[in-house]
């Protein structure tokens, strides 16, 4: 049989990690920057990430969490008191030194104006929001208090791919401090929901919510939620993260309040982010051997008008016609936001042009030439559904059904693939024999020994990724044979 | 005569720059960071900073300028080709050498992993853009390329003051490249105009467009356009510039494209920019004695409810007026946006929450209390305009109006006052008259010579703000005595 064309080489039966990058690149996402493990990320990559942006800042207002902005720079003490953090973050920091350049003796620059004190580039502005919570909250009046930022942060990393794992990143963090242990606790659990909501709604990944393993918590925190998507490679990718405090933060960080009957007291603190990481995620979950797949409501750009002038005599009239097509769909209302339409008149062939936009994952490309003005209807190209004619007035009427089932098709594709390769076992056999046959989701009932889960990753490299707080069943841990109601989610991960 | 008692000490008068720190740290709009000349952004602070990204992305969209996202790091080496910046950003920015932090011999942790090469913190993305522009840059097709970023950029200050000049900044920095000399400097005079219709559009900020003289272009522009605005204390402030680069930045980044005719040619390119010193500019055009005044159209929030509990038995019918109030006014639509409410239920009193919120600028003030429920009239305290008593149908009604009332007020008030000390000096004893008299605007004839402006400096430390393009009379240089048509507005500068 004679192999199909793909718009991506390699595909990704043939090199999953390859046809990754190839897809990163020819959507034009993201690209290599000269600083090792840094990108570019390009407008079409940034335009998804504004997305997001946009729909958590619509949440952030309604859940009265306002944005402000703190420094990215800290000095090294800092760091220092940190203890329980510092071995983490302190092994992969960038270290500022000096504060300007100058002519050495054979004329190249050379670091100059050496500080007394090193600083460092916020890994996390944990250490630095402790600060605002310590000169802001002095009585129970002044909480709970809720701060969040978008921004950059650094980890050095060895070992970087294109979003999943760079050096700089973009995220949020929020952090917020309440004044009882309940009210904390049920706000951490409330930022993982609206997460799952981002990641369903916006995203169209299916995601388990789960409880992080003694593990594999967040140093510090009391409990870690999550969400962990399954991609193509059926590996898992953890796509965000909300931490329930307790007091370790406030202790740590000397924050202290007075409660209402005058006595002195800590407040109980939570913090919660998601990452650039999520556009990885993205391009994982639903793209295919033709490049990015977009669901409708994660992009700002839905339509690409390919203009096809065949004469010149034509190009006036299927310019304007294309102009006021754009204007027209350009009118209408799609989820939180307006359809957004690409007119390509860049001087290229067709067909270039057709390409591009499929691997750029657009959802509806529409390809306008004289006959198609003519006889009234328009080729629909959807990059999910195959195509369909329909008239001018049809499209306009139905564009935004079109995008939603779209939307509805993509995530079920993706749930439908997840619940292909999830499986439960309920012996060490079944368990192992899973993960030899394929990556997957495997349920299994589990007693939570941090021990154990060294002892797995060593045999095969597969991580506790989460407990599921949904599933209780009576059932014996299937490592220690401890009796257990927790089930945990084991995969091999990102 | 009695002094009045103000919100803000020490007033203008007494004190202009303690007083600027006041109302900054009275409005909650910043505060100073650990790390010296670095700021924490308060969210008042940053939901304004949020108010001016949101209007010129919408701006940028239509001027088809996509957002994208660039590293921070930079190689040493790179800084190092670019010849005539090195100068300027060499002596002031921050180096990153080392990129992790071990236990030294005491302990404490210091600087460990050294790079082979050191990185700079971008003081700039020029040089970074100038490679996205080779690389994306190939053929006449390829253009015009913009693009824009909003990110955060370091460059070493010895004195700093929030706002105006700090260590580490926010900015949008745009590039801009062009088949023809024409269109890039056409398209940087827009820029500027932009910028223009910013200012006084939303931060009602009356500003001059300018052209900068010789002495104080951008290096390595041909053309330097500008916006320059008066504060309170007469003094100039320049609020952004756009830059026509001709083809210097794209022969020292070897940018390259091949045209129409199969010729290769460097395109024109074109930069510009804004950053949070915006924020200082605001601050010092408008607030008073009181603290911040917020231009409507340039704050998220526009009206505060503070309700007046003077006996429990009422708070529950309070609250849910209030409750009321708030949805029925976020109804209303006002300019580009919704008109936003907070309600302050704090646990203090309504008196020190009513000069929080003066202090704080917001433009409307409603304290409601039973008497206001019953009476079915509310007293509408504006932060410029005077007290007023409307019935809540009234209010509902004309809440938009008395917004946009307020806004036009406090521009007028701004170019008023600028009017008034703003000089034309025809002789240069005049010109310096002036300036022994009081800070002020002064426009007189000017060869544009940088040594003539050089000796200006050095005798009164007034610097040339800007070429106003709309004045071409014929006249002589007040300094040299040759004929020109040019004539320059001086000022004393932040």
């Amino acid at each position: 049989m004679k192999k199909q064309k793909t718009a991506i080489t390699p595909t990704r039966q043939e090199n999953y990690a390859d046809w990754y990058q190839a897809v990163v690149k020819g959507a034009k996402l993201a690209s290599q920057a000269e600083v090792r493990g840094c990108m570019n990320v390009l407008p079409w990559g940034y335009q998804i990430w504004e997305r997001i942006q946009e729909y958590m800042n619509g949440r952030f207002r309604l859940l009265e969490i306002p944005n402000a902005y703190f420094p990215m720079f800290m000095p090294l003490s800092k760091i220092q008191k940190e203890a329980e953090h510092v071995e983490g973050f302190a092994k992969e920091c960038a270290v500022v030194t000096h504060t300007k350049l100058e002519k050495g003796a054979d004329g190249t620059l050379v670091p100059a104006g050496e500080l007394e004190e090193a600083m460092i580039v916020r890994p996390t502005s944990e250490m630095i929001i402790a600060d605002y919570f310590k000169a802001h909250i002095h009585s129970y009046r002044d909480l709970p208090l809720k701060v969040n930022q978008w921004c950059n942060v650094v980890r050095w990393e060895m070992r970087t791919r294109m979003f999943l794992r760079t050096t700089e990143f973009l995220w949020h963090e929020a952090h917020t401090a309440h004044a009882t242990k309940k009210e904390a606790s049920t706000d951490a659990e409330a930022m993982i929901r609206e997460y799952e909501k981002l990641a369903r709604e916006i995203l169209a990944i299916p995601v388990l919510i789960g409880v992080k393993t003694e593990a594999e918590k967040f140093p510090g925190a009391e409990r870690t939620y999550t969400i962990e998507a399954m991609m193509q490679d059926q590996k898992a990718l953890q796509m965000g993260t909300s931490h329930f405090l307790g007091q370790n933060f406030s202790k740590a960080g000397e924050i202290r309040f007075n409660t209402k009957d005058e006595k002195q007291e800590h407040p109980y603190t939570g913090s919660f982010g998601l990452t650039t990481r999520l556009l990885g995620a993205l391009i994982m979950t639903h793209s295919d051997d033709d490049g990015l797949v977009l669901p409708p409501r994660a992009t700002q750009s839905h339509v690409k008008i390919i203009p096809f002038i065949k004469s010149e005599e034509d190009r006036a009239e299927i310019t304007d016609y294309c102009c006021q097509l754009k204007k027209d769909l350009e009118e209408i209302e799609f989820f939180d936001q307006w359809v957004g339409v690409i007119c390509d008149e860049k001087d290229i062939s067709p067909s270039e042009k057709k390409w591009d936009a499929i691997r750029s994952g657009i959802p509806i490309i529409l390809e306008v030439g004289k006959r198609d003005i003519e006889g009234g209807t328009l080729m629909v190209r959807k990059r999910v559904g195959g195509v369909e004619k329909l008239t001018r007035e049809k499209l306009i009427n139905s564009l935004s059904e079109i995008l939603e089932q779209m939307q509805h098709e993509i995530f079920e594709k993706a749930l439908h693939f997840r619940n292909a390769h999830t499986h439960e076992a309920t012996t060490k056999e079944a368990f192992f024999e899973i993960f030899e046959k394929e990556n997957a989701f495997v349920l299994a009932p589990y007693c939570d020994d941090p021990k154990i889960e060294d002892e797995i990753a060593e045999k095969c490299a597969v991580t506790a990724r989460c407990i599921l707080p949904t599933k209780n069943d009576s059932a014996s841990c299937i490592f220690s044979g401890k009796p257990t109601t927790t089930w945990a989610v084991f995969a091999k991960a990102y």
